[in-house]
């Protein structure tokens, strides 16, 4: 361990402290991730998380920033292939991306809501995922302010349905969940007036 | 003045006062709704204020619980007619219960993320809107649990395309959203498997 610690460069070891940040999120709260638990995980001094993060929250908000990255990451479509299945690979990414990150996504969401510095985190990676549904230029909607709107909408309406199905308020399946999540975008964009 | 007041009963007067704190949330935030604002506006004393309510977050509570009853009072369709009216006419209303209580509304949203007295005032509120639905008995969803979670979603939806215009982060009239909201419950009930 303690030779190959020093074959990094601090950069790196920046990163894979923050690797282990976002591991840590998939089971804890962000309000459970401190300083001295990734000191303790990570086998390293607490004055060394210090000097890579600066204080406590500048901590939280990378290891948050970075998990956001992750999920944007994960859920990109294949480039080409039939529009919806392309959208079906990206919401199954993203359930399952919430599914192995429960803890940690529920308490963006409600740190986003209080938090200014993680409402900017959660903010841009929700206006980088709506932005796709346009970039990817699948058809499936035109771009409008309209549509853009209505995106928005189905983006809070998916989260709404990811976090009632995850912790059991709802009696549907996966399968369910993905196909209405799937289905609804297009049936949504069906409403939108011709431009 | 004096003198209608004496004509109140304790619960009377209670109610009154709570009245006013609702009116004060139009303009202002929750945060910004003290027992000392509410004792300066209703021109009585804290000492009366802390009698009728307990404490400073029990006082919140009954303002947020009593905004919330006359948010679904409000927006109660009438019990006949076509159904897609029925649905307009309560959206129409939602959308004018934000708009007229701006402050107040974004600051519920934020305080039901971090407080769970809150949090069950806001969801139970949700649960009423949402129930509406079904048992207006329009025809426009079937009764299901997935019709149910494409409800809420559609919940999310409503709130997240209010606060997107009300914010002017959208380009879209006031006629435009209601519109969208309004088609998106029938569009979406079309996706729902046959049961």
């Amino acid at each position: 361990m303690a030779s190959d610690r020093r074959r990094l460069t601090p950069e790196e070891r920046r990163e894979q402290l923050l690797d282990l940040g976002v591991r840590l999120l998939a089971e804890r709260s962000l309000e459970e991730i401190s300083i001295d638990v990734l000191a303790a995980e990570a086998g390293v001094s607490r004055g060394l998380l210090y000097h890579y993060f600066g204080d406590k929250s500048a901590f939280r908000e990378a290891v948050v920033r970075r998990a956001a990255a992750d999920l944007v990451e994960q859920t990109a479509p294949p480039s080409v292939g039939d529009p919806v299945e392309r959208l079906r690979h990206s919401v199954t990414a993203y359930v399952d991306f919430v599914d192995a990150n429960w803890a940690g996504y529920r308490s963006l969401l409600r740190g986003a809501a209080s938090d200014p510095a993680l409402k900017a985190v959660y903010d841009e990676a929700f206006g980088q995922l709506g932005e796709r549904v346009f970039s990817a230029d699948t058809g499936l909607i035109p771009d409008t302010p309209a549509a853009r709107l209505v995106v928005r909408g189905w983006q809070a309406m998916t989260e709404q349905l990811v976090l009632a199905w995850k912790s059991g308020e709802s009696e549907v399946s996966r399968g369910q969940l993905l196909d209405l999540l799937v289905d609804a975008l297009p049936a949504l964009a069906v409403t939108l007036p011709a431009e």
